[in-house]
């Protein structure tokens, strides 16, 4: 019998490890199974297609099952729900939910890649129709017809992470007044405080109303035949109108899957995994979302639901289950957001993390220019850094400005996962030319100011 | 009697060393002698100066001299050119130009900054009126007010380097029909062949005529009362008229005061130095572009006459001359140039460089997006490596596309500066956003495919 891989989930981590595995061993047979319609699509894309900025909703689609089976030869059935995996027998169980009809698969090596699910607000109304999550192809499918078909003028969002600020920024360009409502006094948390602010500025200068240290009460509906909506949001300060309202208040691991089948989680509630995405479970694998991931900064586990820590492990988990001896070491944390015209990139550690983690933590700010000033279209680039006093490393840092601001972050990701000091940061040699930056970067500004910092006694920077 | 330090040169190294040597003993007397009109210029914002995308000559001046003893407490006497530099005795020979008058200082330290000279063409006629080099501030206003003056409607640049790439844009700009003359069969020598490729399309498409393989036999001139032109250029490919003649045929250090003094040369011609930029002559530091860099990657003398680099070796002279002990480790080359639309990114070795250097050299090459390809504003970005075969280390990269080509050269200038493997590149953990990279950037890809690459037996990947 040929080995059959069966991978579970379709979005990001699911199509990489299935690719990987039938590459590695082409003889084997890959089976996928996705619940939804669609596999191996851009979510991260989802808010530009709301936002008209990408017309064709085709395009969204990186394979279609077809298109999966022809050019990569893995065999993927959407509509199909595994309910339960039994690694004592090799199964899984699933169901077709076209014919809702449940059929058992023998496997030799399983891939649990069951993503996260959006955290609701656990509100009577939370079901009605124009309330959304942004979470899937066809969530993003939804929320644009709606739009269509409603014109909707006022939109509420609560939570104010990532997904809130691509959102606010598709609402508004539809011309939709939008109101977020955030837990905290301000927006993205896990930032420092300067970029947290510079992201609120941004909000307001392009109108969207953020209502700080809110929490939401009740919702209060609107219900007529075969239609039934959310019109006001009511909140500790204040009721908010909506003729749409969208939740994004993070995610959390779907390990529904995996806990069935008594697979090992880790302290974060992902399913632990070693540097080869094996669980504790034998020939069960597991990558992307629904996992932890190793962070290279200071060597815990973390929760980093994100598309490229996903699709990265996925290799490893499609490469291993294949027979292969690939490793994933882990992630710093690298994300990139633009909220209107800010760039706003973190990598490594927040300070509050730092501090946490133990280190002797001290911060730098610095103001720079993402070309030279005189330059036209040169633009203000904000730097934060998060050092260790002891060992002078560079933990972690928050970029933000009008400019270059999300690859100027990844540099500063090769020196974080590859323990650089301020002084090796400061040495970098780097190419500069006056359209594209600076002479001194902003970066190699920060490094020098940090270790100017580094010879004042103890105490935070000034 | 205080500590007297003496800095030879007014651009680039020399104001830096200055600077820093006087903040780390702020009781020394810090005396820079600088032959031309200005010190501490944007030498590398003058082709946009001259282009007029930036308007006010004055924002090209960093400090004037009264700025600098201001700002700085550095003396800085312009229009003082150092003849001579006697270590034996610690003095240096200075001639005011302006009084024509010659004295002689006492040193305790001193830095030579001397910097670099044009290569001439050594060809009867080079000294007419509309023939520039354009190697310091005087160049730069005198092309400018030449133009501004004739309003020249047809020019010629001979040399298809960075600043024949940046002044031929400039040039294009101003509505002045260029004509290139380049001794190779393709521009930019030292970039892999994509590359110079890629950018002799760019000049093309821009309406410059590139005539390769060509040598310059002599220049016509027309003399009239007052006025000495050049009107035409004759090469072995041709006669070329002109209003305006660019030579830009590259640099070479300026060492004349240095071999004066006895002061060694390393192998590239250009002043010996250590790690703390101190040459074999005691007292006597040099840094900049009249000096010798180490290449971080083979670990050999290079020259390198660059901006980035001479501030960072400029700081460390000024830091030991003034009592301290820093280190300038060395330079791995990081350039980058725009050539119009074209952004074009070059960091480390060449291949024919690795080859020479020793090393088993693979080159990849792989074409990859800017952003998500989808996203408005997307554009290509192609990524060429040249490894180590058996080290696995990336030795330099090529980058060319239209935009964030610099930045993301960047990325891998802190790869190849820390020795990182195309292993190490794979899983590098960067931040990605639909609006600013694919979720697989091009320099990931690029390492993917190196890795398969590597696989294959022997030769040249395909």
């Amino acid at each position: 019998m040929r080995r059959r891989i069966i991978v579970i989930g379709g979005l990001a981590a699911g199509p990489s490890a299935a690719s990987k595995a039938k590459r590695v061993n082409p003889s084997a047979e890959v089976l996928l199974f996705e619940q939804g319609e669609q596999i191996s699509y851009g979510i991260c894309e989802m808010p530009y297609y709301i936002a008209g900025l990408i017309k064709e909703r085709r395009k969204l689609i990186v394979f279609t099952p077809e298109e999966f089976k022809e050019k990569r030869g893995v065999i993927a059935k959407v509509h199909h729900r595994v309910e339960q995996v039994i690694p004592g027998k090799r199964k899984v169980v699933v169901r077709d939910l076209a014919k809702d009809d449940v059929v058992e698969y023998d496997y030799e090596k399983a891939i649990i890649a069951t993503g996260s699910k959006p955290r609701r607000i656990n509100l009577h109304g939370e079901d009605s129709q124009n309330v959304f999550v942004l979470k899937s192809y066809d969530d993003g499918m939804r929320i644009r017809e709606w739009i269509e078909k409603e014109s909707p003028r006022k939109a509420v969002i609560v939570g104010g992470g990532y997904i809130g600020m691509e959102m606010a920024e598709a609402l508004t360009t539809l011309d939709i007044e939008t109101t977020m409502l955030h837990r905290s006094e301000l927006p993205m948390v896990g930032l420092e405080l300067e970029t947290r602010k510079s992201v609120v500025e941004q909000l307001r200068n392009h109108g969207v109303y953020f209502v700080p240290a809110v929490s939401v009460k009740s919702l209060a509906r609107e219900s007529r035949p075969g239609k039934s909506t959310v019109t006001r949001v009511i909140t500790n300060k204040g009721t908010y109108d909506c003729d749409l309202l969208i939740l994004s208040l993070g995610v959390e691991p779907n390990v529904d899957v995996a806990r069935g089948a008594g697979i090992a989680l880790g302290v974060t509630g992902a399913i632990r995994v070693d540097e080869m995405q094996r669980t504790r479970t034998d020939n069960v694998y597991a990558a992307g979302d629904c996992c932890e991931v190793k962070n290279l900064v200071n060597d815990k586990p973390m929760y980093l639901p994100l598309a490229t820590v996903a699709s990265k492990a996925g290799w490893v988990a499609g490469e291993n289950a294949a027979g292969g001896r690939a490793v994933f070491k882990g992630a710093i944390r690298a994300i990139a957001v633009k909220v209107f015209e800010l760039e706003v990139g973190h990598v490594g550690l927040s300070a509050e993390e730092a501090e946490v983690s133990g280190f002797d933590v001290m911060t730098e700010i610095v103001v720079g220019d993402s070309r030279v000033s005189i330059m036209p279209g040169s633009r203000t680039v904000t730097v934060i850094y998060v050092l260790d006093r002891k060992s002078r490393r560079l933990l972690g840092a928050n970029l933000f400005g009008g400019e270059g601001v999300a690859l100027r972050a990844n540099i500063l990701a090769v020196a974080i996962q590859h323990h650089l000091t301020v002084d090796q940061i400061s040495q970098l040699d780097l190419a500069y030319a006056p359209p594209f930056s600076p002479l001194w970067d902003p970066i190699l500004v920060a490094a020098n100011v940090s270790r100017r910092g580094l010879m004042r006694p103890g105490g935070k920077s000034e």
